[in-house]
């Protein structure tokens, strides 16, 4: 019987693995511009890191996640999301002790939750994202936005479409909080089971609702940005002030309130929008969580961040036609015949690759004929052939495949030879 | 209340992950020089992938493994080690239908072992594999210990130490089998406990027990070696003598047997050998396993591949102190003074990031003292000040780290100087 992967999951192909390596190392690239350095965190977590960093009344904790004990009977959980693993490891490890304050953090990780899958939508993802601890400068909450857009930007996408909000302070939320339960109060016995419950644990989330969001309700619900006080207002005309400055367009929406419930202050998600992308548009989502810190057990700290979709990055590239360049050729390839010549060329293999040359050959007993098509479909640069003639002449036949020209080379050069046509033609 | 990490399990911290990536970057391009590709598959499987590939009487399966049920009540495992996986994905995907063969793969991932944590064994622990399905040929076995010496000899480490054995084909094992519960059989109350199962279930692997190594009947134990047909014995000739070819030196252990069901052929660890490196001295292993893909519901395919450990790598290299080059200097900071600099600088910093130059600012609103400290602690190249004086001139003052060299810069024409400036300088 044969065993697949298991549903939500995808295994990546060399094609498709040149593809996310060269993603991911444009996005490292950028970070270290934007400098931002690389934390890793383990795939899994004591389960109370995201019951209290992401939230109890949240979706992903009350339903998506991946929970176990181990032997020992603690209960853990695979990470669902980057930033309460990332703030976790903040605290554990004192980085709010470092003098170079704000910790600009970046990671590449896998992330897990348990939800039907559809196109776009995997069980195990993986989210490249940033975290700023330590400042609540608004310019930071630009610089992460600004990050983000430039990843996109960089990679070639063009029809993106950024919509920030503010949350506000807890003093806002409170009076919104309560707004909102006036509002909707009236009308709970209309609105999902869900939304009921969220009436009653989040209420901003009811905005969020994709069941209820075509009630005549929704429509006039108070919206949060009539509700912030001076200083929340400030910040958030600060943030909108800087992406200006650095000419990034975006739109106000403030039904925009991101599913977790540890934002607060700038909440923001970078859609895509060209044709065909799919139902599921948002590309990136993150925000301020200032005071999650404190959830895990370390001082008060501002925090800003966002997760970025991997899958979703490259749906979004192949949707606007953006061509990823990978490397598909080989550089040398040897033909041998015969058992003295095959045993040569296993040692001048190696010998060009402990000099970094790039270098393969037939492990299949292979005919001259069959190994001559294995370097065509390799896209072979340079192919070399060692017949027993050559051997006892101690040279062999470089062909270079673009120009059919051929040479023979004493084996004796054949690295010095092969460095300087590669340097050369790179 | 503080959450730690998982025991068993641990940050990689910036400082730490500038060497993990330096010693993955290096790796990759070794694999590409060695003409491998990478393959991704999922941090978990269903529990059945490593019951059957990694087999059910060792200790990972019977002990070590984290596996739990999902919501919808499969039972899935995070992977204890990597062949399995990468085999079963060869197999789900048809790799063996691709006309270029062997298929030659590698990877990096998480491993997961619930074991005693101690110095050098982690829970989650960090591999860097290779796999090579399709072929036969012994030169691919010395191609694949070729890689893993590759690595650790490029990586600067040079006490080594390669160990092989041929554990022969199922006949040769047979037989051989046969012998040792004939050799064991009078001794085995005097055998742990798990050892007493081992003989019974795979009593080769008595020999690799680390209670009983000392017990008299260990030393006159029939060696595997005097058991090899003809076909196995010379296969493990040619390895041998494609390894000679290639100078690499080795030590033939008959008693080397692994702890993994599925190895059948040549088998092989490296050890370091350097001075005050610990207990575990093992660098990496791994061997052939011809037919492990029939395990896994495909067509009978020839295998072979290892796994080293990065965290064991890089304790290697501390144990032989050798230095990880990283970059550890900030190119340019941006020095403000005042409301309206500040936000010149938010520009100019966005600016002369999506130029490709590297640069940060202060978030802490420092003032212009604390801001050079800043800059010094970041080791930076250039210091950029913007004062008002300079805002209403449109200049911007350059500061050279190094030579102490100050010029202005008109603001307009920043990011073409430092350009040139960062690239004359590198």
């Amino acid at each position: 019987m044969e065993i697949k992967a298991p549903r939500g999951t995808q295994d990546i192909l060399p094609k498709e693995a040149k593809k996310w390596e060269y993603v991911e190392n444009k996005i490292k690239g950028i970070c270290e511009d934007f400098h931002f350095e690389e934390i890793r965190t383990p795939v899994f977590e004591h389960t109370e890191v995201f019951a209290r960093g992401v939230g109890d009344t949240t979706d992903i904790v009350q339903k998506e996640m991946y929970t176990f004990e181990d032997r020992g009977g603690r209960s853990l959980t695979l990470r669902p999301e980057g930033t309460a693993s990332v703030t976790r490891a903040f605290v554990e490890n004192k980085l709010y002790g470092d003098p170079n304050q704000p910790v600009k953090l970046y990671y590449f990780a896998q992330m897990f939750r348990y939800e039907r899958p559809q196109q776009g939508r995997m069980r195990q993802l993986n989210q490249f994202g940033v975290e700023v601890l330590g400042s609540a400068d608004p310019a930071v909450d630009a610089e992460v936005i600004d990050l983000a857009m430039t990843v996109y930007q960089k990679l070639g996408l063009t029809s993106l479409k950024l919509v920030i909000n503010s949350l506000g302070d807890t003093e806002s939320r409170k009076k919104h909080r309560e707004a909102l339960i006036n509002h909707f109060s009236p009308h709970k016995e209309e609105l999902c089971r869900d939304c009921q419950t969220r009436l009653e644990q989040n209420p901003m989330r009811v905005l969020d609702c994709k069941t209820d969001r075509n009630h005549p309700a929704m429509k006039t619900a108070p919206s949060i940005l009539d509700y912030l006080n001076e200083e929340s207002s400030n910040y958030f005309e600060q943030v909108k002030e800087y992406l200006d400055l650095m000419n990034i367009s975006y739109e106000v929406d403030p039904n925009l309130v991101r599913g977790l419930d540890y934002y607060n202050h700038t909440a923001f998600e970078i859609m895509s929008e060209a044709e065909g992308f799919g139902a599921i548009t948002t590309l990136a989502g993150g925000g301020r969580y200032n005071g999650l810190t404190e959830q895990l057990g370390g001082p008060n700290t501002p925090g800003i961040g966002f997760g970025m979709g991997i899958e979703r990055l490259l749906m979004a590239l192949e949707a606007e036609k953006v061509e990823i360049p990978v490397k598909d050729e080989l550089d040398c390839y040897i033909v041998s015949l015969g058992e003295l010549p095959k045993k040569e060329a296993v040692r001048l293999v190696h010998e060009l690759r402990i000099n970094g040359i790039q270098v393969d050959q037939d492990y299949q007993g292979r005919k001259i004929k069959a190994q001559f098509k294995a370097a065509d479909r390799y896209h072979t640069k340079f192919v070399l052939v060692l017949g027993e003639d050559e051997l006892e002449k101690q040279v062999i036949n470089v062909k270079d495949m673009a120009t059919g020209e051929q040479i023979e080379v004493p084996l004796q050069q054949l690295v010095t030879t092969m460095k300087e046509k590669l340097i050369g033609g790179k």
